[in-house]
């Protein structure tokens, strides 16, 4: 997948990750066909952009499109989050001090990420 | 072009946009070809979010990466604001106050979407 | 306390805040006094943006000590966010499924409003 | 002035600055009162803050005052910027291309600031 980054700041394996559950225990799983139809439609915007500045539309109306866009990427991350916070987070909470403290940590540094 | 905004919220029609100059005059021309490569790697880290999806990835893993996209795409924002402020701002101040005006609260109003 | 907002977004009394222990457990009492310290000093760059504006500072200048303010804040903001996570979410997903969902909200909340 | 940043970005004398006319006509001028109200009211606010965080107020609520309160410096600066559009960079604009230049990119990378 040459689109995604290849380095993951959480520097956990994926086999980690699972160890709580199965495949699809990200937290997200109910709402995944929701969630594929915003990214599909965010796609679109993306496209978008991309043919406005290739017609050379005015600039302003590419930002207003921009902004839309990450606005539309915001909402799904803060959508997710909350998922993540949900599932994963508590269930790490029961786990013991140690797990809680690590998801804690690992999804404050996501929220800076969007915050600063 | 059904994935762009259907409103303008600038109100001008492209004919008003283009009484400057020619098309193309839109300000960002110099760059056109880095801003087309740019938008096309955002497309990729789209795609990239929504097959990470798809995959079930771990969901810090996925805001990792819109937040990578999130910040692409500010940047692409910024650089078009740049260019439009240094011609097209440039030229109204320069055709008299309320072409200035009209472009200065536009572009304002641009500013305004990214920041808050 | 006339600069607080009065109305509080979360709907519960001081009463129900209170009732997972005595006050002062509200996560952030360890680094309390470091909080007030930091807060102080943002106090402080408060004043200097209205004595910038007084004197007739530099635009650019007053915009820049803005954003160093702003950045401030956003830090104390994200420190607090933390240690309400790692505290009071982490104590009600022990308490129960009921009690993790309500914090889970109103924390995702808070968080919308920073990223938004 | 202790609480304002000590370099400022520009790298400009306040001489400079001063060049295009006498004190004050720094582009706010016109609202500077009004500046001056709001900013003393941001400044109540941050003092809020710190009251919440001495009394140990709920952490959600001191974070719906902290975001209020980053809300209202970013109205502020984009007040500021936009009346620096208004006057310092259509001034610049109708001086040269030189003086033109300078200003925008000073005034994108003050931007910039507000969007990263």
């Amino acid at each position: 997948m040459s689109d995604t980054l290849e380095t993951t700041p959480h520097g956990a394996t994926d086999a980690e990750h699972d160890a709580h559950g199965p495949a699809g225990h990200h937290g997200y799983i109910g709402d995944k066909q929701r969630y594929l139809n915003r990214l599909k439609r965010i796609e679109g915007q993306a496209r978008g952009i991309r043919s406005m500045v290739e017609d050379e539309k005015y600039c302003i109306d590419i930002l207003t499109q921009i902004s839309a866009t990450t606005a539309a990427l915001e909402s799904v991350a803060l959508g997710l989050l909350e998922d993540h916070l949900r599932h994963c987070v508590v269930d790490a909470a029961r786990q013991g001090d140690e797990q809680a403290e690590e998801k804690i940590r690992e999804a404050s540094a996501a929220i800076a990420r969007f915050v600063r």
